[in-house]
């Protein structure tokens, strides 16, 4: 028996010709699929315009009701889409996180997913139905309603490909599928035919979009195979695999870049046992999610500490860091907002130790200058002024023949 | 310890300044009152605009789905004015009818309330929180999502008053309360102090548009008093209350009108047992509304048979008396959709034998023929061509001393 599970994002379902469009594809593919479960987003906008309605009501409103709100946005878009598979023929039948049982824990808009109890998808499926699931939301075992954050439908459709053991998990979205870097950045970019979980969490990390890295880590804890292709044209898009299964293990397999970072340096602060974790606290108290750190070995009884964060949460950080230099005795901080990071990922370069070097010298040969280095087993970040940003994406991609099939 | 339930209609929560002003109240009403339930309905014009939306996605949608995607509007409404009272300071939240555990049975679009199982609203209000309800929906006992139909947010708040045994159930509205007229066509017209439920129903079923029969019912059946009232002052509105309860008994309470129905006459029907139990069968079946019937003594060995149906029926109708025409051998059928219903309505008249010849009177001495006469025990409807509708209603207003004091 085949299942497979499709997510449609909120542009694939943007109004009703768009919905119409996503049922003859879901239609299309039950003839050839003994069973179909869709998980939708909110109506284009909707979610947006439900935020403004609610900050029109009141400017911190509680979460718990935001997600009373928000959820409401996929249960009229489940709704819709499955009137349409009506409207063809297609049996189908809508469920709310609730219905499904998306079981989570009571953290309201950012709730985490604690059980999937799929009974009544699967009784639904025995009938010959077509499962229309609503995306980001889920029930906390009060019933209370809860939103999983951003890119949650995402996970709502890994966490419900898990539970049915699924054969993929089918993402449609208005790109050709993973691109071995930016395409509006690099002409020369090329679609990935697959690439690996890690591959695939560290790419999202370093600023890829297309997937975030939640539903691919819920993918990779689960082994779910994940199929992100266009929901404009029915061609293969890029398969998402544990690393077993990715048969070419290319030493590079792309080029990412974030330029919504900024970068902040802690100035003379005592070398004393302690003093990050007090930092790093401080600036986790504050809810913001820091990036990159480096804190250089030091040579006398001072260090500098670097790290970056989102550029929408410097002035948030900005309060937390002067509290820290008065308070640790630092010497200052220093704060820019014009940079870019480029990042190379690729599985193979384990097994190359060559790839650092020639990432550097690449830059180097461009007159690029490196602020900062970071690297995992499987990625290099560099942090270079903003100005040279895409000039530095478009020189590694050559250079590592990211351009050639 | 006081508990009252407060219902707001769609139009006193159309956008966020009225949603705030509802906020208001609500919390005024609450430094004065120990328990406060609120009912709400969809904002504005939401519902109109799903049901929209549905109809460009299919022409007949599901009814399952209808009740999926109407039932959004409701949990829309319910957190806002939740977010609007807590910007207030009063601690408040949403419940949508599943929460409250509004249970119904499975009559998609048009569900009628089997229980209400309060648990959680009490247990809410014991923390000193206003619960906003999700007005119009509930849920059945496989977890599936159903609406109410036309006032059904009265209905869900009749229910929840009557499940915990308010000490009244506030419906407000755009106008200051009952009439005993339409303000709109007689000048004199003047407000009800108090109602009592079976008049209040008999003005529903003749035109009074105020309250529907079934919340009106379903307050009588278990003696929850209601209070209508204006959501713009907070002027006392008219109270709606059993029979005994109501201290002044007036002989006639208030003259209603309807000009929304037609008349249809089946001429020549055989008079054989059985024939009205088919016709008035078939008409049930094609889903028609029959309001008055009427029925001569037959002087041969046919009769007449007319009845009246809402307007919006009549080519629905149009086909089954065709068919129940030739079936039995009637000779023929009539059609009239420019009659007018003007209907007296009092507790009163039960003992008051001369109510009937006063207003065949009325409208004798104003040259209104009456086409068709109608009774129960506190009502007296008479048919009239329509443009006579106007004149009766006033003349009759008139003629029973309802324009004074």
């Amino acid at each position: 028996m085949s299942l497979i599970v499709q997510k449609f994002g909120g542009t694939s379902v943007a109004d009703v010709e768009k919905i119409k469009n996503v049922a003859r594809r879901v239609a299309e593919s039950k003839k050839r699929t003994d069973h179909i479960v869709v998980v939708v987003s909110a109506l284009g906008k909707t979610t947006d315009e439900l935020v403004d309605l609610a900050h029109r009501v009141s400017p911190v409103p509680p979460e718990r009701e935001m997600d009373m709100l928000l959820s409401t946005g996929e249960q009229i878009s489940t709704a819709l889409l499955a009137m349409a598979l009506a409207e063809l023929g297609q049996d189908a039948v809508s469920m709310t996180g609730q219905q499904v049982e998306i079981l989570t824990d009571t953290g309201h808009t950012k709730a985490k997913i604690r059980h999937v109890g799929a009974d009544r998808v699967v009784h639904e499926l025995r009938k010959g139905r077509v499962v229309v699931v609503a995306g980001f939301q889920g029930v906390t075992s009060d019933g209370e309603i809860t939103t999983l954050g951003r890119g949650g439908s995402d996970t709502t459709a890994v966490a419900i490909a898990a539970a049915l053991h699924a054969d993929c998990c089918e993402i449609y979205t208005d790109v050709d599928g993973v691109f071995n870097a930016d395409p509006r950045l690099v002409p020369g970019a090329r679609k990935l035919e697959a690439v690996s979980f890690m591959e695939m969490l560290e790419m999202a990390a370093t600023g890829a979009r297309v997937l975030q890295s939640r539903s691919v880590e819920y993918a990779r804890n689960y082994g779910v195979p994940l199929h992100v292709r266009s929901s404009f044209h029915p061609g293969e898009g890029t398969w998402v695999k544990s690393e077993d299964d990715v048969m070419e293990k290319a030493i590079i397999s792309a080029v990412t870049h974030d330029f919504s970072e900024a970068k902040v340096t802690v100035l003379g602060v005592p070398d004393q046992p302690g003093v990050a974790a007090r930092l790093f606290g401080m600036l986790a108290d504050a809810n913001t999610n820091v990036d990159m750190i480096i804190q250089n070995v030091s040579d006398h009884a001072r260090t500098d500490i670097s790290f970056t964060v989102p550029k929408d949460d410097l002035e948030r950080v900005r309060k937390v860091t002067d509290e820290v230099v008065r308070s640790v005795g630092a010497q200052g901080c220093t704060y820019d907002d014009d940079i870019a990071k480029v990042s190379l990922i690729g599985a193979g370069m384990r097994s190359h130790p060559g790839v650092a070097a020639g990432m550097f010298k690449t830059l180097a040969d461009n007159q690029i200058n490196i602020e900062m280095i970071s690297t995992s087993p499987i990625k290099i970040s560099c942090v270079v002024g903003r100005g040279d940003g895409e000039k530095a994406v478009r020189a590694l991609h050559k250079h590592f023949g990211l351009d050639k099939q």
